[in-house]
């Protein structure tokens, strides 16, 4: 379904993904202006949007640059004139170096290396090509899911330094993704902070055989503050700040009057007092949990009322005994609890402001997983 | 990416969605044939799947007709040609009721309520626009999601036909949804007999008051053999059977071998012996875990080793002492545990015969929520 500009929000079908645009508004100013008054470059995540759109308001307000996780996500975002991307992740295969070369012909692509054997075959197919592409090295600060450890970072530097053609060492990479797996903000903030040193460590490493590291990219929407107190991280990655979710408040990376995004729903069928359906299931709203919060999402003017269970095209509300009761045809707005992969299931992203649509923006990379 | 017939499935991009050819046809037949051999109706679920081509494919091979979960499904197939509609969700509020019923005017849509206030809200709609619409009853069988209580269902079959024009009576329809979270075929089977059991008993009741019941719709891909053996019910709606998937096989509708859906995916770091990670993620294979199954998905030919964690984009391998080393670049095909989540996530679906694709299917009713 699409929507002209100015249709009320309540004549917005359901299940829908809708941002309020004052929010999100805020979002990108407060973030761009925290770095720009540390001096440190903040560059944008897509993937947490996927719509070339929000690239360019994150851009225009100051953002160096983007980052895509996947290729398929950097060409969409190249085709809307987004010159500066980093992938940070592992470009492995000959259709996928293919891919990456034929991108950087085009715009200013930075990929992100593992292994010797990753780097090789970039290299090699960039020389075929008469090709150089900056290439990072991406470190294992705690996360264990991709990346280097922080001791192995200087030698595979000095192998892209001195016998990888075609590439050029652009500097160090790492995500601190472990701390989300932590619950309060004291604990993120520390485990951040612990993260960040092991990367400067790192860094000072391959400055010790004389190797140049022009970029120390880490950071998120959570912990862009200890990353620019660090004093060695040159950039922050952060898309989540746009959106905000659950998962990003607990952690303390925003409140919850900053979650800009919604999951539009209606109660679809109501049994006795306490059990509701409402037409958000596994497919709106994501098989997402977090530790310590009950349900698949908070429900804005229902906070006291969980969504216990979720079926694909369902979500079961579990009404406490004094909570706020719920009407056949009601509506509610759901903020997700991580909404990337709630985005990712969307097609469109409905913009709002004042009770009105502004925009519907077609969520161009999503499903762009290649 | 889109792939020209007769490409070999090594050229073809990760993460993919690939379905085996040979092995869908053969469920397709296997589930037409079991159908028509016990006299019962087999009316094809759409949202395991969403691709109208596919639709046509059980319709052809003898489906009465189709089952789509949303109105956007239902849409989309109709646009394609497919006449027999039944759509077991509620239609709540304005929007959908319009929606219904000029859908209701190129196929053959039959609606389902489990309320009053729903059943009057599409009864006084359809008076206006001078439609009649052929309604069935949800009937709760022990799911708790949406339906009425069997015992309520007689009076809501009364007023439908007494006091709501434009409504027709069409029967019963109930989903056995519960005996998911159950973890042997010998439970599952147990707790679907008493299942349709109620169900069955609640036919009587609707009947006892002098009202037909055309149809008695309940059974899935896991439960349709006790949902022909009960006698009352004369139709099974089933989707997963084309697919199949870990879920389905532990719950005793298949067996591994029927398992047609794979992801397609690409080593693409490896560290030390034990730690692999793969290019689909959350976003490629979702966050659904099988109680007793470990992992996020079986990877074929590497069964020993489990998918212990999922970021995003990223799928982390635990390999044990004794497994079978990953190298990386090496391409896996991995059993979703469950595909309905999964197929919503792709853009297209490859279906591969003898190692080379055959068709690149569109998945058109993807993400159509609403």
């Amino acid at each position: 379904m699409t929507y002209l500009p100015g249709t009320a929000l309540g004549d917005v079908d359901t299940p829908a993904l809708i941002v309020d645009m004052d929010v999100m508004d805020a979002n990108i100013e407060r973030m761009a202006a925290f770095a720009r008054e540390r001096g440190i470059a903040l560059r944008a995540h897509v993937k947490n949007h996927k719509i070339p759109e929000l690239a360019w308001r994150q851009v225009r307000a100051g953002a160096v640059g983007i980052v895509c996780q996947k290729l398929g996500e950097a060409e969409v975002m190249a085709d809307a004139g987004l010159e500066d991307i980093l992938i940070p992740y592992p470009i492995i295969g000959p259709i996928k170096v293919r891919r990456l070369l034929a991108l950087a012909r085009r715009a200013r692509v930075i990929t992100v290396v593992d292994s010797r054997e990753g780097a090789a075959a970039i290299s090699a197919a960039a020389v075929a090509e008469g090709q150089c592409i900056p290439t990072m090295i991406e470190v294992d600060i705690g996360y264990h899911r991709c990346g280097v450890s922080p001791d192995e970072a200087a030698s595979l530097a000095a192998a892209i330094t001195a016998e990888l053609p075609g590439l050029r060492f652009a500097g160090l990479m790492a995500y601190e993704g472990h701390v989300y797996s932590l619950t309060t903000p004291e604990e993120v903030e520390a485990e951040a902070v612990r993260s960040f040193d092991r990367l400067a460590g790192c860094a000072a490493q391959v400055r010790a055989r004389g190797i140049p590291v022009d970029s120390v990219s880490s950071g998120s929407s959570v912990t862009y503050r200890s990353a620019a107190a660090n004093g060695s991280i040159t950039e922050v990655r952060a898309g989540g700040y746009l959106f905000g979710d659950r998962s990003v408040v607990a952690l303390g990376g925003s409140s919850q009057a900053d979650c800009s995004l919604t999951v539009l729903s209606t109660v679809v069928s109501v049994r006795g007092s306490d059990h509701v359906v409402i037409d958000a299931g596994a497919k709106a709203l994501s098989l997402a949990t977090l530790d310590g919060l009950p349900g698949f999402g908070l429900i804005i003017g229902h906070e006291e009322s969980p969504i216990v269970r979720i079926a694909d095209e369902h979500g079961m509300i579990q009404v406490p005994a004094d909570g706020r009761p719920f009407a056949i045809g009601e509506r509610v707005q759901i903020i997700p609890n991580e909404h990337t992969v709630v985005v990712n299931q969307f097609s469109e992203l409905i913009g709002v402001r004042a009770g009105r649509v502004e925009h519907v923006w077609p969520i161009a990379a999503r499903g762009l997983m290649q």
